[in-house]
């Protein structure tokens, strides 16, 4: 395909390409729909994506995305120091927000361990995890990544690593989606809702 | 989720969501995905789309993207003008191009009808094709749409448009893909596999 297209257009869609998620095709798409628009909704984008980069950055002490030194939930003196979740990302902790449920503090590893991809701990936010402990009085680490393979690893080596401070560590229950159907659960997620189990409450 | 973001996050995460095929989850994902790139490369993509919305227009003759007045295709006094290839946008050019069966003319029609979407004759370069037909040696018109219901409404109302002008009108021949599986044939696809059986050259 090289060569076919004038160079802008090609550049455009390469470009594209490399963003998560945008394939060849959907990159071609993606660049075609913007030489149709009109050059203002253009500017937006382009403006949009400037801004955000000039003026967000991630939280010195959990690594959301902040505007300021501290983000808002770092910043908030009435959120709870002694119980902090570990999510994956800034989003992890924007689902957890909507819960209503916790009150805590957050740490946002930037990421989760991928043997595969050559991502390990040291990747991640992990270090100023440890470093934070230190200086704050955290008795339980609800550990929060995703109920997938790499999310399992990042679990399991945050677990041996913290256990051994003397904290609460815990992780986020595994089981059936609420309004989900038993007949379409998959076999691993109900046999992680058969093992955590519980006595009813009557 | 309003608020819940920084707000130069959020606007990032509702422009990206404005393109097509990027839902709200996939805009969240690239949202991030560009906050944690280093700034040089996010720099990159954003002067790929100034640079191809700047120096990128439409051809005059037949709207295919350009960097002059003409298109390459145009501009070459060795394509045969005496058939054209209508299609819907630029990128079908490149496909039709890559057979190498084709050495005649374009005209992109930026678009297909949607009555749906309200989108008609009238928003396409539909009049402009009929305009090129005055002045140029056009015999044949082949008409590219897709095989799909938007792509056939279109192709009907060119072919009823053009008909009457004294052009042989044709359209690409539909049926099962080269290298395709019979039993994994849709019905249509199969159905019109049969309409268009040809004699075998012995």
């Amino acid at each position: 395909m090289a060569g076919v297209y004038t160079p802008p257009v090609q550049t455009l869609i390469d470009e594209l390409g490399r963003l998560p998620g945008v394939g060849p095709k959907s990159a071609q798409r993606i660049a075609f729909h913007l030489l149709k628009l009109p050059a203002a909704d253009v500017e937006r984008l382009a403006s949009a994506i400037h801004e955000a980069k000039e003026r967000v950055r991630f939280c010195e002490r959990c690594f959301n995305v902040a505007e300021a030194t501290l983000c808002p939930i770092c910043a908030d003196d009435r959120r709870d120091g002694t119980i902090l979740c570990v999510v994956e990302e800034s989003r992890d902790i924007v689902a957890l927000e909507r819960t209503g449920e916790f009150r805590g503090r957050y740490h946002v590893l930037l990421g989760c361990m991928n043997p595969l991809e050559g991502i390990g701990p040291e990747h991640l936010k992990i270090r100023e995890l440890v470093d934070r402990l230190r200086g704050e009085p955290v008795e339980e680490i609800v550990i929060c990544t995703n109920p997938n393979t790499e999310g399992e690893v990042t679990a399991m080596y945050l677990a041996r690593l913290l256990t051994p401070l003397g904290l609460r560590v815990t992780r986020l229950a595994s089981g059936l989606p609420v309004g989900g159907d038993l007949e379409y659960a998959d076999e691993l997620t109900l046999g992680r809702a058969f093992e955590g189990r519980r006595a009813v409450e009557s």
